[in-house]
C-alpha cells in the first residue's frame, strides 16, 4: 500500500469529479481526501485528490488521460520528500525557522544546501551539517554573480528553491531555470509596498497593520502569484525598525507556511493567483 | 433550471463520490460545488454538492438511496428562502445587526418575529415592519414562560430558531422541538467561561483575549456543536465592562456569520462538534 | 464634579510632563487617564489627559500657556455628546451600524442628519427618526452638485462628517471646510488598491487577505491619516462580488471603531500619520 | 550618559505623575518613554519610566522614596543583558525559536543554559554552544528529580526560568525560589483545556479556534497571570495531531513574545493579572 497524490487541472466540464473518481475507484484506490475547485469565470476545473492503494501509474493516467478533455494537465506525485535549496542575504530568522522545523520534522523536506551573497549566515547553516555556499557579489556585474549562484543551486536539482530573505533581484534567466518553483517571501503585505524598504514605507504611510506575502517569483517583481500572506497590528509606538523587528515573526511563519503547502502539493498556480487544496 | 443542494452524511465506503457525481451526471445535474469531508477516526462521510438543472427529486433520491450504504442520511434542500425567529432579552446589538443584514440583503432569510422577554427591543423591530411579542416572565415560573415564548415562536413554524442575547436558559422540553434549529450566541470563547457574567470572569482571570461562539443549543448548557467562533484582543486597560462593550462587536459577526452559515445549509451536525463544508 | 480632556501637542522638552502634570495638581484635577507619546525623530510630544475636578478653564489654561514651549497646540474637551452628519451613497451596512450603535448606546453621538446623492437610504434613515436628504447629482456638475451637498451639511454645524460609503470624490473646497473632521471608510488595505473597484483589484491580484481602512480625508484621495484598519482572510473561491460581501462586516467594524476614537478624542493627527492615545 | 527603567507600583494618590516625573526633571534625567495605568477598582498606580542621563542611584531613590505613598514598590533596572535557563522535555520548537532568536539578536538575552528531563534537546541545544544539563526523571520521586532539575538550574543564578514545553508540574518549593520569575507556555487558550492533553480536549469539543498562553508559574496549576496569548484557527479537517502541529507556531512566537516583554521590564504582576507598559 502507498500513499500518491493525483493533482487535476483542466478544462470544466459536465461530469469530471465522477470520472476522474470512477477511475480511482475502479483502480482499487481509496481517496483519504478529495479537494476540488471550479473556476467558472474561466471554466478551468482543479482537483486534488490524496489516493492509497496498489499503483500501476501507467494504466492510471492512461485511463485518466482518455477521460480528461483537450488541454488537461495532471500529474501525480509520490509522497518522497523533497529537496529544497534556500537563498539567504544576512538575515537569520527564516532560515532559522526552516532549519528548526526540518530539524524536528515539523517540514518533512530535506535542505540541500544554503547559498547566500554573504556568509552571515554559515555559521548558523553549518550548525545543522548543511553545507553553505557563499557567492560573494563583490566585484562581479549582477549577471556574472547570478549566474555563480544559479551554479550553485542547479548542482543540487532541487524541487523548489527558497529564497529566505535573499535581498537580491533574480533575472528572467534564473526564473526560467525554475517556472513556479521558486517561492519568495516579501516582507510586506503585497501588493502594498512593493520593492526596496517596504517597512519604511508602511512607517512613512502611517499604517495601523504589516504584513508579509510568500509568493512564487516570475519574471514581475513582487507580482508573482500569491501562496500565503498574514499580518500584525502596529501603531504610532512603532519607528521603522520596530516595525522590521516586529515583522521578523510574520515573515518567517509566512514563508513556513507556504513552503509546507507547496510540499504537500496543494498550490495550484492560475495566471498570476494561486488555488490551494 | 433550478438550484438545489444535496447533503450527504452516510458511513464512509469505497468509491462513495464516484457513485454520487455517477448520479448527478446521469441526471444531468450539473455540479456547482462540491466538498466532502471524511472523519476517518469515525469512518463517516459528508458531502454537500450545489447542483443546477431540471430536478425530479423523486427519481434522483431513488437512485441515492439505492447507492447509498445503510445508516445513510440525505437532504435534497431547495433554495428558497428559510424563516427564522429570533429571541431577545435587552440588548440590541446581535437583533439589530441581524434587522439591517436582512433589510440590505446580506443574509438571505426572513424574519418572521422577534420575542422578547421583556419589551425593550420592540421599539427597534417595529421599525423594520416585524412582529415583536413580549412574554413577560414576572411571577411566572420558568416552565409557565416558557410555554407562552413557546407557543409566540411556533405559530410561524420557524426553519431556525436564533438566540440573539436571550438570557434564560431553555429548558429539555423547548429543545426537544428543535433539535439542531436553534442557533445561540455565547459571549466567551467556549469553553473558557461557560455560564453567566464571562466578561466578569474573563476580567477576574485577567485574559488577554476574549472572544464569542455561536452553537446549536442542545440540553447542556453551552455545551452544543460549535459554528463559529472569533475572538479580540484586550490588555489590563479594560475593564469588565470596557470588555463587554468591546466583545458586542465580535458577538454579532459571529452570530451573523454562523446564520449564514446554516442559512446555506453548509454545515453538518456530527456528534457534538460540526463540519462545515 | 465635572470630566473634560486635556490634548496636548507640541515640541518636546525636558520636564513637559512634570509641568503639565504640575499645573493639574496645583488646580485640584484628578488625573483620570494619562497617555503620552514622543515622536524622537520629530521632537514632538502628544499627551491626552482625562480630567475630573471642578474646571476653571480660563487660568487653567493661562497656567499651560505659559510652561508650554512655542509652537503648542492644547485644546481643552469637554465631555459633550458631539454630533455628526454621514453621508452616504447606496450601501447599508455601514450607516445601518452606526445607527443601530447610536440607538443602543453604544456610541455616545448625535446623527444630525444623512446626506446621500441617491434615496436609496432614506426609509432606512427614517426608520430611526433621523432626517435624511437626497441631493441627486444627475444633470447636475460635480461642483453643483457638491456645493448643494456642502450646504445640506453646514445647516447642521457638524462636529464631524462621516463618509459611510459615499462614493463619490471630494474636492479641496469640501475638503477645507472641514479639515480633520471627514472620515471616511476605504474598502481596501490601504495603500493597496488605491481607487475605485478595491474588490475587483483584490481579486485580480489574487490576494489571500482583504481589509478596510478608516482615514481623514485630505485632498490627495485615499492618502489621509489612516485611523484604524482591519483584514480578513480570503482564498480562491472568492468571487470579486464575494470578496465585497464578505469585506461589508470588516468595513463597518473599521469605521465604527474609528469613529469611537474620534468621537473619543483619542486621535491626534501628526503630518500624514495618527496618533491613537 | 546611561539608560535605566523606574518600575513604580504604588497606591494610587493625586499628583503622583507630577512628583514622580518632578523628580526626575530635578535630577537632570531625561523620559524617553513613559507609560502609566491607574487600576481605578484597586486604586493602584503603575509607571514605567525609561530614563536617559547620568545616574546618581541612591540620592535618585531617596528622593523618590519620601514622595511616594507607603505601601509604594519601586525598583531601577539597569539596561544590562539578563540571563535565562530554560527548562525542556522532548519538543524542540520553542526551543529552537529561542535559540535563534538569542543568535540573531531578536531577543537580548543570556541563555546561560538548557536543562531537559529527556536528552533529546542536547543535540539541538548544543549545536549553538549552550550546556545542555540533562536530568533524567526515571527511578526518582517527583521531589528528588525536581530537587536535581533546582540544583541544575540555580547554578547559574537565573534573572528567570523558562519553561520552553517543559511538560512536568513543577512544586510549591521549586516555584518559591522564582517568584514570578518562571515563565511558562500552556498549549491552550487558557483557562479553556487546564490541564494535560489540551489539543485533544480541543478536538473533543470541537472548537474552531486553538491558542497557546505564556504566563508566569504559581502555585496553582495553570492559573497564574497571563503575560500573553494568541490563536490560530482550525476546522473539522484538523485531528487532534494536526491541531497540535500547527498549535506550535503559535506556542512558540507566544512563549518568544511574552520572554521579551518581561525581560524589557514591562510586565507587572498585580495579583492575578498583569500590567503591560
Amino acid at each position: 500500500m502507498e500513499t500518491k497524490t493525483l493533482l487535476t487541472d483542466c478544462p470544466d466540464a459536465m461530469g469530471l469529479i465522477s470520472k476522474i473518481t470512477n477511475i480511482c475507484y475502479k483502480h482499487q484506490l481509496n481517496i483519504i481526501h478529495n479537494n476540488e475547485f471550479v473556476d467558472h469565470s474561466h471554466t478551468r476545473f482543479f482537483m486534488r485528490t490524496e489516493l492509497e492503494g496498489v499503483f500501476n501509474d501507467e494504466t492510471f493516467l492512461f485511463d485518466l488521460d482518455r477521460a480528461l478533455p483537450e488541454g488537461s494537465y495532471r500529474r501525480l506525485v509520490s509522497s518522497a520528500r523533497k529537496r529544497i535549496v534556500i537563498m539567504v542575504t544576512k538575515e537569520a530568522h527564516c532560515l532559522g525557522d526552516i532549519l528548526v522545523k526540518a530539524f524536528d520534522g515539523t517540514l518533512d523536506v530535506e535542505i540541500a544546501a544554503v547559498v547566500g551573497n554573504y556568509d552571515t549566515l554559515a555559521g548558523l547553516t553549518e550548525k545543522f551539517d548543511i553545507p553553505f555556499h557563499h557567492v560573494c557579489h563583490e566585484g562581479l556585474s549582477r549577471e556574472a554573480h547570478e549566474e555563480k549562484m544559479l551554479e550553485a543551486v542547479k548542482q543540487y536539482s532541487p524541487d523548489y528553491v527558497v529564497l529566505a530573505k535573499y535581498m537580491r533581484i533574480l533575472t528572467p534567466n534564473f526564473v526560467a531555470q525554475f517556472p513556479h518553483q521558486i517561492i519568495n517571501i516579501h516582507h510586506s503585505f503585497l501588493p502594498a509596498f512593493i520593492g526596496a524598504k517596504p517597512y519604511l514605507q508602511a512607517f512613512d504611510r502611517g499604517v495601523k497593520i504589516i504584513g508579509a506575502t510568500a509568493h512564487f517569483v516570475t519574471n514581475d517583481l513582487d507580482e508573482g502569484p500569491i501562496i500565503t500572506q498574514n499580518v500584525i497590528n502596529v501603531d504610532h509606538n512603532f519607528s521603522a525598525g520596530d516595525m522590521a523587528r516586529s515583522g521578523r515573526d510574520v515573515e518567517k511563519s509566512v514563508l513556513s507556511k507556504a513552503l509546507g503547502l507547496v510540499l504537500d502539493d496543494k498550490v495550484f498556480v492560475h495566471g498570476n493567483r494561486t488555488v490551494i487544496l
